[in-house]
């Protein structure tokens, strides 16, 4: 049996979200997994006798202290030894748990789970792997915004660690990659860049497929888009608001009638990003989700089937082999 | 009467587009300006023909060269000196015309008009500025391209130079600037951005609201949004393929009655680029214009009424102004 350690105290509708969350995965999955509830004992309780047969599957591991999504991660972790960020990851580390999931302060889970968990052989820092929704299937962006800055041998990684995640998680059994820039040419971008071109031109344990544009990210052009976390995020974040954007027009221009449709939903869907869960943070020893503050029920429950699929189909130990492997580490 | 140089030979659909563009902008404008059509005059003329009563207010000059879309820009550039980009060019440059409009190799452009028009003082090289669509008034971006790594300085100029380009042409009497980054704290992003937010926060002659992130874009925060080329042009690129795959979603799951609508056309009216005309290189001594290798007839016509909004107004000795002043160099 898989067991989920999940924050129950992260995100912007603590408890009440991530314990429904956990009720409906294990309602609505098969029973290849337990969720362990981390947060203060009394009010994750009162939220969980609010849904009916959800002892099943479910238990939840007491952790007095909450960190806030707007404290300073480092002081945040190393001053709340109980917080439910650092008891949960804990329990991976102590191999009670295989898998962390959080809504709550992304620099913390980010901090917290490189200092419990450790990493991979080969990697500085973690990266966060976004999914992009396209017209089709997804397209796998990283980092989305915890390396600002990244050499070209990071770069590399992203493209090795990615690949895997695709191939794992994402079902995509010979995933391309390309690299993000602002053209084709290899003489385009800045220095990491161009040398990163370099790198992944000539590793054979790739499918590299050259620069990629601004424009192939929903195109499929490639199954994951290597980039700094600078031009991630602000990608990200930005689409993030596509979907909001295109329904106000609707709403100014277009029949209520027609906005209320089943089709019309079933386009603000795709393009919802709860559909995907949460975010990997991928170069850790284990397994680490993060979901937006904002995250409605849905994306928690995702968020749960992603970190199941990841466990599932031994993610770290394939990243780590793939690292190990002659062409990541130069 | 304002003199508007076009090249009749640039973008993929040339001369015919440019030529039509020319044409549509003189019948539905007032007689402000003319247009003089800068390629073979041959094939513009046999362009010409097709268009009723087209002969008043354009006029054609003669080049013989044309330089190719995928032509190095520099090489090119030196090496056509008859090409219609640097002899239209060359009529701001002896005071012949008042601005120039290419849908022509972008590079080209750019080096061309560097070197023909000369910077304002203070800039080391000009910078893109692109319309992004939102569901009010648009948002002007700098540097969309021209300008891979960029210093704070060069970020403060862009500042300076944005706010008087959405004042003397996007009509924003009092525009706001925020800088582009991953967090909203003065201490987020990489050491370029750090060290503009300091440069920026200090500066009494701009309006700046500080950091502002991906999501902030299309949410009408601010005015003008500034950051380097590399992330500007990633971003834009990717915004234009976002009308592309809505449209798919609809096709493929609401009624077609629905998106051939009126309404629906709107909705993709706001969307598209062609309505905002072309992107100005912002910080040479003149009016240069860039529009999009594929633009449509609509989009050449609305880049003549921003290169006559740019001249009418005088922005380019609004930007000298500007850049001149206490504030804009340090």
């Amino acid at each position: 049996m898989i067991r989920i350690a999940l924050d129950a105290m992260g995100g912007d509708f603590a408890p009440a979200v991530p314990v429904e969350g956990a009720v409906r995965a294990i309602e609505e999955s098969p029973a290849t997994f337990e969720v362990h509830l981390v947060g203060r004992r009394d009010a994750v309780e009162r939220e969980l006798h609010k849904h009916r047969g959800s002892g099943e599957r479910i238990q939840i591991v007491d952790a007095t202290d909450v960190i806030g999504m707007s404290e300073k991660p480092l002081a945040a972790i190393r001053g709340k030894r109980k917080s439910s960020i650092r008891v949960g990851l804990e329990l991976q580390k102590s191999g009670s748990a295989d898998a962390f999931i959080s809504a709550g302060n992304t620099g913390a889970v980010m901090a917290a789970s490189t200092l419990l968990l450790g990493l991979h052989p080969g990697v500085a820092r973690p990266a966060i792997g976004a999914l992009f929704p396209t017209s089709s299937k997804p397209t796998l962006v990283l980092d989305a915004g915890a390396n600002i800055d990244c050499s070209p041998r990071e770069l590399r990684g992203f493209a090795h660690i990615g690949s895997v995640y695709a191939r794992d998680v994402l079902g995509r059994p010979e995933p391309t990659v390309g690299l993000l820039n602002i053209g084709e040419e290899p003489e385009k971008g800045n220095e990491s860049v161009r040398g990163a071109f370099d790198l992944l031109k000539s590793d054979a344990g790739l499918r590299f497929v050259g620069n990629v544009e601004g424009r192939d990210v929903l195109s499929g052009a490639c199954d994951v888009v290597v980039c700094d976390g600078f031009v991630g995020n602000v990608m990200l974040k930005f689409y993030e608001t596509v979907a909001h954007l295109f329904r106000e027009l609707l709403e100014r221009e277009v029949d209520p009638d027609v906005l209320a449709s089943d089709g019309m939903g079933r386009v603000f869907r795709v393009l919802d990003y709860a559909e995907y869960g949460g975010a990997p943070l991928l170069g850790v020893r284990g397994v680490s989700v993060i979901c937006h503050g904002s995250s409605p029920v849905r994306a928690l429950k995702n968020a749960i089937g992603v970190a199941v699929r990841s466990v599932e189909s031994q993610l770290s130990q394939h990243i780590a082999a793939e690292l190990a492997s002659d062409g990541a580490i130069a």
